[in-house]
Protein backbone atom coordinates (compact mmCIF):
# COMPACT_ATOMS: atom_id res chain seq x y z
CA UNK A 1 0.00 0.00 0.00
CA UNK A 2 1.36 3.50 -0.93
CA UNK A 3 0.85 6.66 0.88
CA UNK A 4 1.87 9.86 1.01
CA UNK A 5 3.07 11.99 4.11
CA UNK A 6 2.47 16.06 3.51
CA UNK A 7 4.49 17.42 6.48
CA UNK A 8 4.36 21.30 5.90
CA UNK A 9 5.02 24.66 8.70
CA UNK A 10 2.62 26.01 10.95
CA UNK A 11 1.04 29.73 10.17
CA UNK A 12 3.48 32.25 11.78
CA UNK A 13 6.89 29.70 11.45
CA UNK A 14 9.14 31.98 9.75
CA UNK A 15 10.39 29.84 6.39
CA UNK A 16 13.57 31.08 5.06
CA UNK A 17 13.08 28.56 2.43
CA UNK A 18 9.94 30.12 1.10
CA UNK A 19 11.49 33.40 1.30
CA UNK A 20 13.93 32.60 -1.01
CA UNK A 21 12.31 31.08 -3.45
CA UNK A 22 9.62 33.80 -3.60
CA UNK A 23 12.62 36.32 -3.97
CA UNK A 24 14.42 34.22 -6.45
CA UNK A 25 10.74 34.04 -8.45
CA UNK A 26 10.56 37.76 -8.50
CA UNK A 27 14.64 38.15 -9.80
CA UNK A 28 13.02 36.10 -12.85
CA UNK A 29 10.19 38.24 -13.28
CA UNK A 30 7.48 35.79 -11.83
CA UNK A 31 4.98 38.90 -10.68
CA UNK A 32 2.09 38.05 -8.87
CA UNK A 33 3.55 35.72 -6.14
CA UNK A 34 2.03 36.30 -2.99
CA UNK A 35 3.57 34.23 -0.43
CA UNK A 36 5.56 30.63 -1.00
CA UNK A 37 6.13 28.04 1.82
CA UNK A 38 7.97 25.06 1.50
CA UNK A 39 7.40 21.75 2.95
CA UNK A 40 7.93 18.06 2.33
CA UNK A 41 6.48 15.40 1.35
CA UNK A 42 7.36 11.36 2.01
CA UNK A 43 6.12 9.12 -0.46
CA UNK A 44 5.80 5.34 1.31
CA UNK A 45 5.18 1.60 0.64
CA UNK A 46 3.95 -0.20 3.14
CA UNK A 47 3.62 -3.92 3.51
CA UNK A 48 -0.01 -3.53 5.35
CA UNK A 49 -3.17 -3.87 3.70
CA UNK A 50 -5.54 -2.89 5.74
CA UNK A 51 -6.15 1.32 5.42
CA UNK A 52 -7.09 2.19 8.96
CA UNK A 53 -3.73 0.25 10.23
CA UNK A 54 -1.71 2.01 7.64
CA UNK A 55 -3.42 5.81 8.53
CA UNK A 56 -2.69 4.43 12.40
CA UNK A 57 0.96 3.78 12.12
CA UNK A 58 1.48 6.57 9.55
CA UNK A 59 0.41 9.13 12.18
CA UNK A 60 2.33 7.35 14.88
CA UNK A 61 5.41 7.59 12.81
CA UNK A 62 4.26 11.18 11.88
CA UNK A 63 4.75 12.04 16.11
CA UNK A 64 7.62 10.28 16.34
CA UNK A 65 10.12 11.10 13.47
CA UNK A 66 8.79 12.78 10.42
CA UNK A 67 7.18 15.61 12.08
CA UNK A 68 8.00 18.76 14.78
CA UNK A 69 4.80 18.88 15.35
CA UNK A 70 5.87 22.20 17.79
CA UNK A 71 6.21 23.96 14.39
CA UNK A 72 5.01 21.81 11.63
CA UNK A 73 1.44 20.02 10.52
CA UNK A 74 1.45 16.71 8.71
CA UNK A 75 -1.48 14.91 6.67
CA UNK A 76 -1.30 11.60 5.85
CA UNK A 77 -2.57 10.51 2.47
CA UNK A 78 -3.43 6.95 1.53
CA UNK A 79 -3.27 6.18 -2.22
CA UNK B 1 -5.51 31.66 -5.60
CA UNK B 2 -3.68 28.97 -3.47
CA UNK B 3 -1.50 26.25 -5.41
CA UNK B 4 0.66 23.49 -4.54
CA UNK B 5 3.55 22.14 -6.58
CA UNK B 6 5.24 18.76 -5.31
CA UNK B 7 8.19 18.20 -6.82
CA UNK B 8 9.90 14.21 -6.51
CA UNK B 9 12.62 12.20 -7.12
CA UNK B 10 12.44 10.29 -10.67
CA UNK B 11 12.47 6.91 -10.43
CA UNK B 12 15.69 5.57 -10.45
CA UNK B 13 17.26 8.39 -8.71
CA UNK B 14 19.26 7.60 -5.62
CA UNK B 15 17.57 9.39 -2.79
CA UNK B 16 19.92 9.30 0.80
CA UNK B 17 17.23 10.83 2.28
CA UNK B 18 14.32 8.22 1.88
CA UNK B 19 17.01 6.15 2.72
CA UNK B 20 17.97 7.52 5.71
CA UNK B 21 14.52 7.62 7.09
CA UNK B 22 13.63 4.01 6.16
CA UNK B 23 16.27 2.70 8.31
CA UNK B 24 15.30 4.88 11.17
CA UNK B 25 11.78 3.80 11.17
CA UNK B 26 13.55 0.43 11.16
CA UNK B 27 15.33 1.59 14.31
CA UNK B 28 12.05 3.39 15.60
CA UNK B 29 10.60 -0.70 15.54
CA UNK B 30 7.87 0.01 12.88
CA UNK B 31 8.30 -2.70 10.28
CA UNK B 32 6.49 -3.04 7.74
CA UNK B 33 8.12 -0.05 6.10
CA UNK B 34 9.16 -1.21 1.88
CA UNK B 35 10.31 1.86 0.43
CA UNK B 36 10.46 5.53 1.60
CA UNK B 37 10.99 8.54 -0.78
CA UNK B 38 11.18 12.36 -0.01
CA UNK B 39 10.55 14.59 -2.52
CA UNK B 40 9.45 18.28 -1.87
CA UNK B 41 6.06 20.81 -1.57
CA UNK B 42 6.00 24.42 -2.52
CA UNK B 43 2.74 26.26 -1.11
CA UNK B 44 2.65 29.67 -3.26
CA UNK B 45 -0.48 32.35 -2.83
CA UNK B 46 -0.76 34.07 -6.65
CA UNK B 47 -2.66 37.18 -7.25
CA UNK B 48 -4.14 35.35 -10.97
CA UNK B 49 -7.33 34.46 -10.99
CA UNK B 50 -7.49 32.40 -13.93
CA UNK B 51 -6.84 28.88 -13.47
CA UNK B 52 -5.38 28.07 -17.26
CA UNK B 53 -3.12 31.16 -16.43
CA UNK B 54 -1.95 30.11 -13.28
CA UNK B 55 -1.45 26.84 -14.03
CA UNK B 56 1.07 28.10 -17.23
CA UNK B 57 2.65 30.30 -14.76
CA UNK B 58 3.24 27.68 -12.49
CA UNK B 59 4.90 24.75 -15.03
CA UNK B 60 7.00 27.54 -16.04
CA UNK B 61 8.18 28.31 -12.60
CA UNK B 62 8.77 24.54 -12.23
CA UNK B 63 10.90 24.36 -14.94
CA UNK B 64 12.91 27.54 -15.12
CA UNK B 65 13.61 27.16 -10.47
CA UNK B 66 11.74 24.76 -8.28
CA UNK B 67 12.45 21.35 -9.70
CA UNK B 68 15.64 20.39 -11.25
CA UNK B 69 13.60 18.67 -14.95
CA UNK B 70 17.37 16.15 -15.41
CA UNK B 71 16.20 13.82 -11.73
CA UNK B 72 12.99 15.24 -10.88
CA UNK B 73 9.25 15.15 -12.00
CA UNK B 74 6.78 17.95 -10.54
CA UNK B 75 2.81 17.92 -10.65
CA UNK B 76 1.04 21.21 -10.07
CA UNK B 77 -2.24 21.39 -8.41
CA UNK B 78 -4.73 24.66 -8.14
CA UNK B 79 -6.62 24.49 -4.59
Amino acid sequence: MKARITVTLKNGVLDPQGKAIEKALAALDFSGVDEVRQGKVIDIELAETDPKKAEAALSEMCEKLLANTVIENYAVEIR
